[in-house]
């Protein structure tokens, strides 16, 4: 029976430079052709990690090149890389259903997702992104504005607040196009994190926005049957890496949430796609998530393999 | 009477940089808004020149720096462009739209534009982009393959083919929209310059695509009623700059076509506007296209200024 599916997929199964992206973007298209020609309706969200770095990265040093350029905030950084992304996502999308016979439009919305200044995560900047800097780089940056923090050893960066998505701005324009029929790529790098100011402006903010949390958001507002969360491994574990490790087949929201409370989960990396997974499962009865990798979403969504996250 | 109408508006009107940009982008929206305040769908097309030459400086300084990054090429930085453009063009519209009490999805559709690799323009690369370049500097990007030429005694620059376009690859979302009564900017910087290779791949072109053709194509696909190319001018004027100089209210396609023959009009400049407007005029009965200046637009749709050209 044809269903309604939000995929995340993550920002490093994309590349880290344009020729891999390239090649990247191939295997990604097959994995949701797949689910193409199974008749579900697709939206495609994506991260943007090392994208977005690297744009940052070139913004950064044409600023410094030339001073009639000042630097760029990341929501244009954002902004560019769902152009960079989307270009590339799209296209091998049409060319992978074409291959298999199937004419379907496919496009990419540029989205803008409304966070709120108030969030706490604005307090406490812990995404690092862009280049490896010096001490004395760092210094210089924080002087602007920015926050840096120091990344595991290996260089200071700069790092930015990651709020949690409240509305899609193009909301109504992702939906017109689900609606007709045609595949869908949004929400990009988990959208242009922009919060409402005076009047109806829409105000850049200085952050990103977790794919994860935006794909869930997307996910409920298209009142999707599923959200497929793409990962670097086949299935949820619990106690990972150790002698009692357990792969888990399902999870109800609850037992989720008490994996997650006992510290079962990494954060930043397995944590808020359990959070997602679990905020989606929960949010209408019927709804359900899973997490896999990316070659095994078809099977995944047969019931064959991946963790399901449901009621 | 309700019409629909395709926007060609010009990169240079969107500033030099981001916070031009920012400033720009809310006049245009104004002059934008007054005709969806007068219940015309609008498709908002618009050039690129500045804005792709910042990107594609930025990503070259970036690969001189980091040999990991190769080069970008033009359809790479003209997909970035769309990303940056659309981000501020649509939420300027949105909040001058919302302003006015009129509540209208805008949104922005990463549009890629069929070109033929035999078309003449890639035999004779005519359209400078980017920074200025020593001659040295510009030798050595000789050297990696690229076209460059000295631009007007300033300096050498990089120089793209600007092919014509043959079809618009996200023509159904972009229609899909605008038969939902919902705001679409699309075509950005001409559209990200493709062409068909074997099986149903789609290979980036080291092209620019002229905005005023692009948008002209996507006004006859839309089956649009009229074409609105906005300028430095507010109307078109034969024997410019000399005594018996006369400004147009009108011309038919054939005293335009006639016109042109005479080289009334600037190559690269007001001749591709004019072109891209009696080929929309003549391509169907009732179609008409108007050039005049960004904040003449709504008077000029009222038949009070600007050049109009129809049959």
């Amino acid at each position: 029976m044809s269903q309604r599916i939000v995929i995340a997929l993550g920002g490093n199964a994309l590349g880290k430079n344009l020729p891999e992206q390239m090649i990247a973007v191939k295997g990604t298209a097959k994995a949701i052709a797949d689910l193409i020609e199974r008749g579900d309706q697709v939206v495609v969200a994506h991260g943007n990690g090392p994208q977005v770095g690297m744009i940052n990265t070139a913004m950064t040093t044409l600023s410094r090149e030339d001073s009639s350029h000042p630097m760029a905030p990341m929501s244009v950084c954002t902004a560019m890389s769902q152009g960079y992304i989307g270009y590339d996502l799209q296209n091998a999308l049409r060319e992978e259903l074409l291959n298999r016979g199937i004419r379907k439009p496919v496009s990419t919305i540029l989205t803008q997702v409304e966070v709120d200044p108030q969030d706490p995560a604005f307090q406490n900047p812990s995404k690092p992104i862009g280049a490896f800097m010096t001490e004395a780089e760092a210094e210089e940056m924080r002087r602007r504005g920015n926050a840096v923090m120091e990344d595991a050893g290996r260089g200071w960066r700069r790092c930015v607040a990651s709020p949690l998505p409240k509305a899609v701005v193009e909301i109504d324009a992702i939906r017109a196009l689900v609606d007709a029929g045609q595949v869908v790529v949004a929400c990009g790098g988990g959208g242009i994190p922009v919060f409402p100011t005076e009047g109806n402006h829409l105000k850049g903010a200085g952050a990103v926005v977790d794919k994860d949390f935006a794909s869930e958001l997307l996910a409920e507002l298209l009142d999707a049957d599923a959200l497929i969360i793409l990962t670097a491994v086949e299935k949820v574990a619990v106690n990972f890496g150790k002698p009692d490790q357990k792969w888990l087949d399902h999870m109800t929201p609850a037992e989720a949430r008490g994996y997650a409370a006992q510290g079962q989960f990494a954060p930043g990396s397995m944590l808020p796609k359990v959070q997602a997974a679990l905020k989606f499962a929960e949010s209408k009865p019927g709804r359900a998530a899973l997490i896999t990798l990316l070659e095994k979403a078809g099977e995944g969504m047969a019931g064959k393999t991946g963790t399901t996250v449901s009621q």
